[in-house]
């Protein structure tokens, strides 16, 4: 799992980080337009404060746009993390590595979950291999930093230029996508293992124990749930004296997953464009990159809660109310692209219902 | 607000109301068919149960239209009930009754919210006037009962005659609807006040407290409150012989509208047609619908949990989950159509998702 690649491909990266500066150039969204969206509300023919957190949305998007009403939005875009862990050595999933790069072969096939809600939903699909223990298509794996992340629970998930690297291909992704247009960046993530380094992440940030962050994941026995515990327990006491530094801890016990999604999430908000956060693996990434910049998470939106108790945590801390809790906990993106439809309503309903005035002009013209 | 329409137009009703014939041709959906969508779910390419709620919408559709996987839906159809209500008259609401008319024309030009989530949605809005205090095109008015219902604090809303040509009506409705290939059905209401009469129904359906029942509507005062609450105990106490009769109940302290939906409600059962439900109004259609044929209420889904208490009340009498929990209080239709994109992408997954098997061999072939 740890083998270096072949031909490490040619990444057109911005290195060595420069973390600074980055948070330098980070901005709150205007605070003054989430004002313009309530008291815009208040004028339109419908009860005032009746649509209840739609109208919060609303109020969200016209502050990250700097614009009220806020746009429809026209550029929804999944960015799939997919990677493997060495931890699933360990026997703490249901599935086994190969099911990764299968799962990608049905994402480029559109016929993936992801595939088929964001076809609904209106946003398209982009997949980057990062660490999957596979030979994937030159297409996704511009990025590909090693074959599959270490195993956690006994060495470091990647070296310190590995981790860097990754960190700076989230960044990369964000610029590409901004600069073609993308106005709601939404995280997926694929990887056999993942939600393994993710509980590992959150109870680490938090300092949680084992026991309080560690979920059924993709739906596992009693068995191996128990070497869940144990894996978690053991990446924890690896990293005991990498907590408090982001990129130190996401190379401990993470992967390059999570510190290509750390980048991303701090270059989104560098960027001033929206994140649509999935599940637990994007809120495990946002807890680092909230560490590395506290106004970052003011860009972040959490699309919903999954049963994984990882997420709840990670959420609270984070201050973001999920939108939908249906016990979705199939990743890829698709609790994000669930949300997504009520999203556009709450924007359409800004832009288009009537006012009060026009609706009285409207029944006066019908009479 | 009682007086007696200048023409009744024609109404095509079948009366008088043959109840029985009515419940006896309610069957239950096959849940064979809630077997086998699980069944199918267990075979597509991702974790098992992994979508939650969505897996149950899924089975829900599968069961009700006979076949799995459940088709897409190709007709939603959002039916607003509007009508004025006496009770308006005690000083319960935070808008005057002339505003029921005015919202019409918004829905009929199209920029009203239930117009705008409905687009985005995939639907479109049918409105029925049953009982507005004000002339209202010749279209939307082929089952008016009367101008404005009875004011509930001190008389009946309906005559028992007036009663069963609402319930008819509503029973004529879906059958126009069913016959025109309409395949999901999509309760919406309409009428400055109608939370009133609805907080009277689900107290007296369910034998709850004013106080426990009466919510703040359309967002009113204090001191509406506290009318709003006497309005309903006097509601109440004039209920008190007609509890244990759906019919009696909602023509002494509902309306055309109430009574016209839980005919509705009740021939969707005996149509086969399943039925999203909306916000408080439907909710206490339900009961009614219920009372009157217990099976009917498993051809009804509940789209979401609005902020007044006697919604909540009714959707646990009626046993029913709701999936979006936003404090949504706007009506119309509006809470239904937040949750029908969810729907679509539910039964969506069952279609298109890609099996185990399809999966490994588009690995496969990619190699």
């Amino acid at each position: 799992m740890t083998e270096p690649l072949d031909q490490p491909p040619d990444q057109p990266l911005d290195l060595p980080l420069d973390l600074d500066q980055m948070r330098a150039r980070i901005e709150l969204p205007d605070p003054e337009l989430v004002a313009a969206a309530a008291a815009r509300h208040g004028t339109l023919a419908k009860p005032v404060g009746s649509l209840g957190r739609l109208e919060d949305i609303a109020g969200f998007f016209a502050s990250v746009q700097g614009t009220c009403p806020p746009h429809e939005l026209e550029r929804a875009r999944v960015v799939v993390f997919a990677a493997d862990h060495g931890v699933a050595a360990a026997g703490v999933s249901a599935y086994p590595t190969a099911v990764t790069a299968q799962m990608l072969a049905a994402i480029a096939a559109g016929t993936a979950t992801v595939s088929v809600f964001a076809r609904l939903a209106g946003a398209t699909v982009r997949v980057e291999d990062l660490a999957v223990d596979a030979d994937t298509p030159e297409a996704i794996s511009t990025y590909k930093i090693r074959r599959g992340n270490g195993r956690i629970d006994r060495e470091n998930a990647l070296t310190p230029e590995e981790t860097e690297r990754a960190f700076a291909a989230g960044v990369a992704i964000v610029d590409d996508e901004v600069d073609s247009g993308t106005d709601l960046l939404i995280t997926g993530d694929m990887g056999i293992g993942n939600t393994t380094p993710a509980a590992a992440i959150v109870a680490a940030s938090l300092g949680l124990e084992p026991t309080a962050v560690t979920g059924r994941g993709s739906g596992i026995d009693d068995a191996t749930y128990m070497r869940k515990i144990i894996a978690v327990r053991d990446a924890l006491r690896r990293s005991r004296d990498h907590r408090y530094d982001p990129l130190e801890l996401v190379g401990c016990c993470g992967g390059a997953d999570f510190a290509a999604m750390t980048g991303f999430l701090m270059q989104a908000a560098v960027r001033r464009t929206p994140v649509l956060l999935d599940g637990l693996m994007s809120a495990a990434a946002a807890l680092l990159a909230r560490d590395l910049a506290y106004d970052a998470a003011e860009w972040w939106f959490a699309s919903h809660r999954s049963p994984e108790p990882a997420h709840a945590a990670a959420l609270e801390s984070l201050g973001l109310t999920p939108l939908l809790d249906l016990d979705l906990r199939l990743g890829e993106g698709t609790g994000a692209l669930a949300a997504l439809p009520l999203i556009r309503q709450a924007i359409a309903a800004l832009r288009e219902v009537a006012t009060l005035e026009e609706a009285g002009s409207q029944r006066e013209g019908q009479r």
